[in-house]
């Protein structure tokens, strides 16, 4: 099994508003995707000045079921026209879980 | 319940033994943190070239919880001798979970 996590900054001038559709349209790839099988995603919730400010972390059995997700074409359609264009900064990893 | 994420980039030089003694020692910590409800992390598998190095995924019961790990002597040890003075960037992230 691997873990994919992902932070992004938001551009300046990004709303709640953009931040609570962008969460809504990630939290249904799951019923659109069946290779993921775990997907949680969120605002930092400001602990630290330093934070990024959304972050998405997932399970997949292995790294072809995670490239199926990120090429899917409703992963795809979320990043195209909800995190794309309204992001600053982006940092990726993906590892394996025992 | 919240997810904690970070990621690292290693500086130059880092080398396989030392990711796998951090990894080791990062995986010690929930035996000797109570509060620390989930805990993987590791290297990074390669899928894109643009992606950081290192991560970490964990939960917690609440802010105060994860507040308890941050600051408590056992990853305190594994931050200021395996971490900080190997680490180039760092991103991290907490938000809450459903």
């Amino acid at each position: 099994m691997i873990r994919h996590v992902v932070m992004f900054r938001w551009k300046e001038g990004v709303d709640d508003a953009h931040v609570r559709a962008t969460a809504e349209a990630l939290n249904a790839l799951p019923d659109q995707i069946p290779e993921i099988l775990s997907y949680t995603c969120g605002p930092d919730l400001g602990v630290a000045d330093t934070n990024f400010d959304f972050a998405v972390s997932a399970q997949f059995d292995g790294i072809d079921e995670f490239v199926t997700y990120r090429d899917h074409p409703a992963h795809q359609a979320v990043v195209q026209t909800l995190i794309g264009p309204f992001v600053d900064e982006r940092c990726a990893v993906q590892f394996s879980e025992r």
